[in-house]
């Protein structure tokens, strides 16, 4: 059983590790020069792409800025999971938003912005405080602009008019009062069978994400139950095959949808340590036919997300229940360089440890965590 | 950081995808060729052994059978760990029992026979009942011989003087009435910490490993506590780097070694699933000098060996805690080809899940499975 992954990074990497034990060969396409490579050492492996499409059993993505042409290349063959639809989605602000409202997902009041003159009719529907987002190749906060008052409206028009908004519109959103952000991952299978992992929260700095928590904290039944309804509408509303990440934010008691991510996800890499079955090796099982992998928490975890650094003290491997997963990358400023996986018997207990862990890291590159340790630390509420 | 094992087979592999997230490349030593391969495609990565030993941070081995002439070669390079000493006492039942006579370590009576005709001695101070062990190239019960009734004597002495037992001296041992056969796995680092897992229980068949359970039932703190104090002797005593694994047998409340393997061991393949920390992960912490893993056991432990067989249905894997480590070798009669660990929250569930996998393998490769599953099912053992 052979699996193409389009995109070569630390997604595939994972993937690839996760393969292995299940007799899954995965390999990467690296999508800047259409060959075939090595998802870890990224040795070429094959550089007819025609020839590798051919003799994989499944193709699917680790990012959804695939070349369209790509995509649909790899649509033709009838082995793409998720579909292009799906991919496509996940790529695009306007047909994620239009997908949201055809299957009444709740999510952000919004408008979508094709002339940079319809941001007045914005404001008069949406108010003074905005969000805007290039509707396509946004990625970790990039093509982002944010609107807190009248006054700055002249100077965003000047700013957005240099963009080509007919090729790329932009999807103007309600600055929302929301209380916090959460996710939900969960895997479709071949035969429509769904597992979900429980909500997660996440703690962004600079629309990077950069600590999660699983199972988040203080998440009634019923707000787990509303998250996964929303997860299986939309999943099976694609006909969704493979793991799907949604974004979501919480205001009370409701949810709204911010983003679909059509793959593995980074608020998701907790499950390799705090799950029976990580959402990598639930993505393969899913494209590969096989039963899906149980997605019950284990115990109390958190993701601590390694970002522009790569320099600290292995030390914090002695923390019990710690565990690194470093990506081989060349550093560069914002880049994700790996990620540290935290399990503990108590949230308080996860708390603890993430104070521990502060003391092996430099924290300017950790500006979230402390914080969060001790929010942990001073938390009632019972592990899973 | 670059740690290169002597031999490419499935331990290798496994130290392969747990190195790969710590940031530590395996790389494996092809001992039949000299040339260095990937550990998991087995592509050709280095035809230079020399280049390679002095590239590598750190030099191991999966297998005690390596080759002297290559295990001096890397023990001239100070890099190889555990010591080449250490290694030859896996690898040398002579050489064992020395080691465990001389740090007071109990083991099973003895007799060594490099002349034919002290096969009479033997019986004379070891009773009529004898396993009789060519003291190298043993692995997985060949090499081995019984005598269970004085008549089979001289057909043995028969058999026997076919071999050149001044090179290969025999290790003649009276037959023991056990009542089950153990495993401990721990592992020393370079520091001399040690981190010991809890006591795996361990069914063969025909000389190999079929199934192990981890926490063994039954086990009190002050066996436990004797079997770590066996394995801490013998690990000060070699000044021992890595995972050692000390097979025992159980006799009511002593615990008698039987034989020691210097590297990362079947019994041990349940980590992967039960432990926070696996014992690839925590042998090469040890090597890589990185801080050693918890080795606590979080939930009741079974590892299935699929031996000589490659048809079965993937569908095990609907058992919720049921994973797939496939090897990805050519089948042949007796060969490992992969195994499954299976976790649960207690003992009698883990017997149940026994038996659901039962009904995906074909049994006749499977002859320990199905009694072990009532066994546990039995059992009234607290988990953990």
């Amino acid at each position: 059983m052979r699996v193409l992954v389009y995109g070569s990074g630390q997604l595939a990497q994972m993937m690839y590790l996760a393969g292995c034990p299940l007799g899954i060969d995965v390999q990467a396409v690296d999508v800047n020069s259409d060959t075939i490579v090595h998802p870890v050492n990224k040795t070429l492996l094959e550089s007819n792409l025609e020839l590798a499409i051919e003799s994989a059993d499944a193709l699917t993505v680790e990012f959804e800025h695939v070349p369209e042409r790509l995509l649909e290349q790899a649509a033709k063959t009838s082995k793409l999971m998720p579909s292009i639809e799906a991919i496509l989605v996940g790529a695009d602000r306007v047909r994620e938003k239009r997908l949201l409202d055809r299957l009444s997902v709740p999510n952000c009041l919004y408008q979508i912005v094709s002339d940079i003159e319809q941001l007045d009719e914005c404001v008069a529907k949406l108010g003074d405080k905005l969000i805007i987002k290039a509707s396509r190749d946004g990625y970790d906060g990039y093509g982002q602009w944010r609107m807190t008052d009248i006054a700055q409206l002249d100077e965003l028009k000047k700013a957005l008019s240099a963009l080509d908004l007919n090729a790329v519109p932009l999807v103007v959103e309600k600055m929302l009062q929301f209380d916090r952000e959460l996710s939900l991952i969960g895997v479709r299978g071949k035969k429509g069978e769904i597992k979900i992992y429980p909500l997660t929260e996440n703690l962004h700095h600079q629309g990077q994400l950069h600590v999660s928590v699983a199972p988040a904290l203080d998440i009634s039944p019923a707000l787990q139950s509303e998250a996964e309804n929303i997860f299986t509408t939309l999943a099976e509303g694609m006909e969704y095959i493979g793991v799907l990440a949604v974004e979501m934010f919480q205001c009370g008691n409701t949810l709204l949808v911010n983003e679909l991510a059509p793959r593995v996800h980074n608020s998701g890499h907790w499950t390799l340590s705090g799950s029976d079955t990580s959402q990598f090796e639930n993505h393969l099982r899913a494209v590969a036919g096989l039963p899906l992998g149980d997605t019950v928490a284990k115990q109390p975890s958190a993701m601590v997300n390694i970002i522009g650094c790569c320099s600290f003290s292995r030390d914090l491997l002695s923390i019990p229940g710690c565990h690194l997963h470093w990506y081989g990358k060349s550093v560069r400023d914002k880049r994700k360089m790996g990620h540290i996986n935290v399990t503990a018997d108590s949230y308080i207990s996860l708390g603890e440890k993430l104070e521990q862990l502060a003391q092996y890291l430099p924290l300017e590159y950790f500006p979230k965590l402390l914080k969060e340790a001790a929010r942990l630390k001073q938390s009632y509420t019972t592990p899973c």
